[in-house]
């Protein structure tokens, strides 16, 4: 992983939420940082003036780059010399859309969190304003952005485990096990401002990303079981989901947030009929393969096994642990190098997640809903 | 875990089945010798006269006491002095229930594996015939064996997990991932001898059993995608089943024979709105604890946290591993604790697996095939 | 593995040790018991009167065959017909000798608990004792007896690792953190029923001689630094071993009864020029094979990359697991393989350790001993 | 973790080393960037002319601040209105003194790489170096930096463990089993460069410091057996020592380079009279707590059990892992604050290692070196 910046220096972002006390926003900020493509030059931080103000200086931005409405920023930063060239969205799911369109419409880049919108109407308008729009989409689905999902990935497109089978996929986490009322939870449990889908919003759209990601295969159909065990909850806070790929491939998909002992406890299994990989995003520099017949093997992060084709998304050698951060990182740099492609007018091929993978979480979680009410019929996702 | 034999001496035992060659047999005959419990006397161990044979002599049992034919060696063995007092059946499983009915019948105690029988119809003829009998009647569903499997049954009955939400079993192998042809897969996957589950049957209902087991929950209903990935498969070998518990809690079950690099790997994984728990058959002796806001904890087998009522089953200290016979031959023992109760007319409670839990697998099995059938749609069990 | 008798039916087996309360003595019984070659006919289980007589007939000993001495058990027995073949002697160390004494005179094979005895001097009395009788001896270094140990060994022998390079073993337990006055304890801390080891005697020596088995080479010297923290004790309670073995590999051996956190947690990780592997005793169905430059692979019991010699040393699938018991009765079942071939006048080869590796384990705590009192100076084991 | 500067903007930072292909200076370009504390303007990259101005156009320096020379470097940084702040010194050991001794007089402060020097004779002049400046001097013992080692330094210090007995450290990598000709090779194995202490100097210095971090004991003496395993190899690629810390604490420390399936298997087991804890740089987001007499606990970074205090050295919730880059990170950020609390005038005490760690590693290594020349006989640290 190159740390240095290309000829024309760092990528000048923006950022629309992310203000103090949000938690992704940070993170945002520091995947940028990790490999030195960004450099954070103005911010529409929060849509409180006081609260944006703190923020903004708090991260070192200039006073007059510092935004109370994103449209201002978008507006402003366009017609700046040594403007943003792009934007990281950060903001809750139902504000993503009316922030990305007006930077989108301006040629301005576009980082944005998951899920794409709040609802899939706002996801279709979104993906046409993505199509309308010069300007590039990226969207964070991170755990992509992983090494060792990368050589997953790769591992099944090269044929390594034979046709897929069977696909089984979780995130079961517990900070929802009992009634919660801090800033993180209030809006990921209300409807108007996270959507539909309670869990199956906020981590079933990872677990399903990164199901799709890793085998190349889209979701056909799928059947939903979705709970609000939390009294009072208006949003799913468990789903149970069985899953039927294009190609025949059948799978299963549990998403939690009241399964105590679990912190981010994704986990993808894929079997084929040659082989069958594992890997966890609590331990995330391990793949763990099972050739049919032969002695499971541990391809670790760098280490022998690994495809040369990986190694750019790692820094350090095996054994010195990358975790989450690294991972998002990766898909920041990425984005930069497809950002410096596209001004120099060559086309960058990019594994970063864009607005079908976008649209494509939201079409899973409209159908986890409706499925879920008719008692879990069988519902496709287009 | 006692191994001295009581005043009467070992129960006097026969099987049925079990011949070379045949896996579960000597299984079960290690299970029995391990705590002292029995002793080998008779057997009808194959219908084919000269394997019946060697089968027996290598056994070290008396020529008299080798049968071909189960009937004729329930009846012998019934009216000889010192015939047997109990019989282990150990053959595929549409023999189950007309060797069994045999011995019932005439007051031998019946030791059965798994599953009960091969259809419906007949186990509820099974059923019958155990409630006219006053024989005893005792399923091996062995992995209700283990200590630790024991020990979370009790701390949900406790109540340490709290109000039961959401209860995940899985048992994925992958011998069947290619098409096979030994005599244990020969019957496994025939119709006629395994019955119209073949995953779900073999090792579906061992899921299904150990979550009602620990969990102490009828299961209501389910809803079940089945699959025969391996082409001219006639029953099979994956199945994808979402689980609807009385009283409110849900689930997933997933047996698979074709997971490459899986091979016994049972896992129970049950969540409250207290704690959750974690069991691993490949990994016995630890049981997984985490109580929601404190930090994770493992209960090893004979260490710190085990209940008390749990040491009966163990026979050396922590540290040092039991497995799968040690498990196996505590179902045996306490078989032969409640025997030897009955035959002086006291009642003995045991935990052993007996006719309901027999009945309830096939009817677990046979709601799978018939969910499947019409897409998934739920079904009861009853 | 067979769990046939042979056409002579089971060995008849006597024990000395073992009465109510024993620990290691049930251990024994199981092992002997599990695959049916052994059958228990006399003991001289205590010297107290009543607790001989309670415990020989709870295991349904005849009366007239158990015993307060085991002088005269060797003597009675020796002159039955139907006598014992051989015996199993499960006292404290110190009465190993003068017990085995009796019986190798006899001509009746010992199976002996380890370590070997409570001296040096002993110990080279017991070798000429065992060398100048024409019964077998056989120690029970009961870890390798477990198939992966097994595996290891050969893998080495074969040459797998290359030259051998580096030795780390250790064998931690935490039961002695605080001071202990139950049975157990009191005479594993008592030098005069222990010997001059603490650790070093009862679990340092395993360590040893699992480095050993599995390595193939013979320790040359060691320097030794042993420690008694707890108050008053008087042997040691840890220790911490330099190794040098003939050839040039190096070590260290770690052994603790005061580790918080560790039950028994012997552990083996062996490194040559080629390639590591890394057992551990509490999950003693993988072994953990690296060759260099390739991915870590897992071999597991009865699964893939398990020699087919190894088989016989198994019962069930990979993916059940065996534990310490089945490890235990491997050595019994070969021992008694080897009493068979003996007695009809055959050779038979054997891996179950005898008085070499006994005399080799009393040398190391001889030597561990030796060098701690000169501070840790190197000694040689001769 | 803050990631915002204070007002007076990030630090001012050079680099002396870290030229293309260099992997540490990467490493520590890439903390200085994560919480943005630090902005890299100025570098002697290279002594070669054209890789010092490659490398440092390729990370955005402007041409007059990339240097060919540290004391040059120095000079002009000093005078020069924006001058650097600070220096980052990522050379082979040799150098590290040499070039320190130029900022140092400067009242630059000095962030270093470890191990100190190559010879304790530098070491000694570099302590003094160090204790004449006004400057601050931080020395990169990075795994000092994980939170779970804060958290299990805490857990002594509060008596959690109760009184030290045991200490057992070990980093094994693999990457010199063979001989090897790269560059990160070539002077890790040349003693002119390297030092007098191969897998002892660029390892076990780490191990050494990481035990007497957490544990807050010093190493009073030390037995070392060394070995250089590769023909030819002129330092030492294996090495195990016993410990004898302040205190009565004993210990052993192993090293090695040579062992075939260790990435960077760092792992640190401290054993008290109360309690015991486990630590693995590999998997470094949990702490394994066993307090004698109850289930063994797993403490998770940000996760129940955690201290509040532990808290400002994350980033990111529980379960989503933290890597090497976040803990080396932590040490920079640390850094960073204490050098703005000492241009205001204030103290601040921080856990960063210091010239002190320094001296006590080439102390370790040296003791090493002489034991190890001396059969293994036990050498003092002073």
């Amino acid at each position: 992983m190159t740390d240095n910046s290309t000829a024309a220096g760092p990528i000048r972002l923006g950022m629309v939420g992310g203000g103090k006390d949000a938690f992704i926003g940070a993170v945002h900020r520091i995947a940028a940082r990790i490999d030195g493509r960004y450099q954070l030059v103005a911010g529409a931080l929060s849509s409180t003036p006081e609260k944006a103000n703190d923020s903004g200086k708090a991260l070192g931005l200039a006073e007059d780059r510092i935004y109370t409405s994103f449209a201002e920023m978008a507006k402003r930063e366009r017609r700046l010399k040594g403007g943003i060239e792009a934007v990281a969205i950060v903001t809750p799911n139902h504000v993503h859309y009316a922030a990305a369109r007006e930077f989108l419409r301006r040629g301005i880049h576009v980082i944005c969190d998951k899920p794409l919108t709040s609802t899939l109407a706002d996801a279709k308008k979104f993906a046409k304003a993505v199509e309308k729009s010069d300007a590039l989409f990226f969207l964070t689905h991170n755990y992509t952005g992983y090494p060792m999902v990368r050589q997953a990935r790769e591992m099944v497109a090269k044929g390594e485990l034979g046709t897929i089978r069977v696909v089984q996929v979780e995130y079961p986490q517990d900070w929802l096990t009992v009634p919660q009322s801090n800033k993180q939870a209030a809006w990921r449990t209300d409807p108007a401002r996270s959507g539909a889908g309670g869990s199956t919003g906020d981590i079933g759209t990872h677990a399903h990303n990164l199901a799709c990601f890793v085998t190349g295969l889209r979701l056909e159909s799928l059947a939903a079981d979705l709970q609000a065990f939390v009294s009072g909850r208006k949003l799913d806070d468990n789903g149970h989901v069985m899953l039927r790929f294009e190609g025949g491939a059948r799978g299963m998909l549990w998403c939690s947030q009241v399964a105590p002992g679990n912190e981010n406890n994704l986990r993808l299994r894929v079997y084929g009929d040659k082989a069958g990989l594992e890997w966890r995003q609590e331990h995330p520099n391990h793949l763990h393969v099972s050739r049919f017949g032969a002695p499971p093997q541990v391809i670790s992060r760098g280490g022998a096994g690994m495809y040369d084709s990986i190694a750019p998304t790692t820094r350090i050698p095996p054994g010195h642990p990358e975790g989450y951060l690294e991972g998002f990182a990766n898909l920041y740099t990425e984005a930069a190098g497809a950002i410096r492609s596209h001004q120099s007018g060559q086309t960058n091929d990019t594994l970063v997640p864009g607005i079908e993978a976008g649209l494509a979480g939201m079409k899973f979680v409209d159908a986890c809903v409706r499925s879920s009410a008719r008692n879990a019929a069988w519902v496709t996702l287009d």
